[in-house]
């Protein structure tokens, strides 16, 4: 009997099995296209093992309120039809096993703090930077969630002044997600981020968005440790140069921990989420 | 027996004490000067009272990590003659009973969510915006805290294209608390806050910054209330302002709400940090 794990993001699928030690024992991947489709894959893939329960980490916005009718829905998505899918009733409706429910990076943060950059701590940040941006968190040992989960990516910060990109983002323009994803990156030099040299200005740019965005979880969620992961931040000179920023704009208001050891890469990498998707699984039982 | 409050603003202090079901049965008010003199008044109160617990809330920046040196201190304030202060050790040594020590803004919003305007629930955010702006928060019932506590007032937001002034934030310029609080209002316009007409273009301004902070506070915590208290928000009509403001900052990308319900004046007015203050207390035994 298995731990289901379904890490659901905006450009690809991973499922995953995982045993009781919370260690990955089969994994598939596939790109995210229509709902029906993406399903089919997922079904397809868990449909050959014994599953004891199942974690879902998902992109979102997505409903986490248990007490409300849709709850378990992708929400409003900018995503094409993916807005308004009841994602945690199709997979229910499969398997008769408890089902957890949780945003993406929540997850990544979940598996981080109990194993990973923060583990034995009771607090960390999780964001990624890549097609979208999007944060999760653990406060004093448990999952952030309140009236519903964060939406970090979407943070309002301050445009650097020779920056005259309007943003991408179809509901805030030039927010943090707007000015500094993956597709934003692309969009202001016309070539993937991954293309563009290390001394290129954008990197300029996209730290100093980072910097900021950090500033504001710093002194809105004080967490112990800031876990920066996705796409874009592949690029390793990025670490330097946010830390660089943070350090000039914090201006040692509020006491850090160094910075080097404060601000890292996600200790279980790409298996962030799936492992912390195995434990919102166990937390279900 | 009764609890002790000591709620330790940058302006003034408040000591009070409770009965056992948090109301208060004496209180005393005075204002913030020298260490040294502060100290004398707040022993010359408790002095008189048979205590069996403390808590204090003071402003900030403070140490609440029991594991540091400096647990109980005020750490970097700009407030003259506070920086490096030892509070906590300070009324330690005058009474042997337990002590609780958070920030004021912390404990209005544990007064808040327990008793008050987030009553019920089991997140809220509490933002004092007056002589200096700062938040505390509630989040799966416990007050939020991890490396540190919050210092919320100093995020970074999106100036006013048209709002030409620097700032007064020593540390950052124009961070939030930089350009909205009652002093960064009276620089501007060389008038107490109070003084200027509701329809003035500062209160534009105002509404903008602190609709644009809450923004970034609710995409971060998703608290279930919005608690907002404070010198300046005693202009009612701000919360109106604010919340068309962020209505259309916000874009609908999250749900959220009824407006007028979630973003609320304090119920306990100005109890709100001596009631969260005596739970401390409570909390300690």
């Amino acid at each position: 009997m298995y731990y289901g794990s379904i890490e659901a993001g905006g450009t690809k699928f991973v499922c995953a099995i995982g045993d009781a030690d919370f260690n990955v024992v089969e994994r598939v991947s596939f790109p995210t296209t229509t709902p029906e489709e993406t399903f089919a894959h997922v079904f397809a893939f868990f449909d050959q093992y014994a599953l004891k329960a199942i974690g879902i980490g998902s992109f979102g916005p997505i409903d986490i309120n248990p007490a409300s009718s849709t709850y378990g829905y992708i929400t409003t998505t900018p995503k094409p039809q993916w807005g308004n899918v009841d994602f945690l009733g199709a997979v229910k409706a499969r398997y008769e096993v408890p089902i957890g429910f949780t945003t993406d990076v929540n997850a990544a943060a979940l598996g981080e703090q109990r194993l990973g950059a923060a583990k034995g701590l009771s607090s960390c940040l999780y964001l990624t930077v890549g097609t979208g941006i999007g944060g999760g968190a653990v406060v004093n040992g448990q999952l952030l969630s309140g009236y519903s989960h964060p939406e970090m990516g979407h943070i309002i910060i301050h445009p650097h002044p020779e920056d005259g990109f309007a943003g991408i983002c179809p509901y805030h323009g030039n927010c943090f997600e707007g000015l500094a994803s993956g597709p934003a990156i692309e969009a202001r030099y016309g070539v993937k981020a991954d293309q563009l040299s290390e001394s290129h200005t954008a990197w300029d740019f996209v730290a100093l968005y980072i910097a900021q965005a950090v500033m504001n979880y710093v002194l809105i969620l004080s967490p112990e440790k800031v876990i920066l992961g996705g796409g874009v931040m592949k690029q390793e000179h990025l670490f330097y140069m946010i830390q660089t920023e943070l350090a000039e704009l914090m201006a040692d208001y509020v006491a850090l921990p160094d910075l080097e050891t404060y601000i890292v890469p996600p200790k279980l990498g790409d298996d962030a989420a799936t492992i912390g998707c195995f434990m919102l699984a166990e937390s279900m039982i």
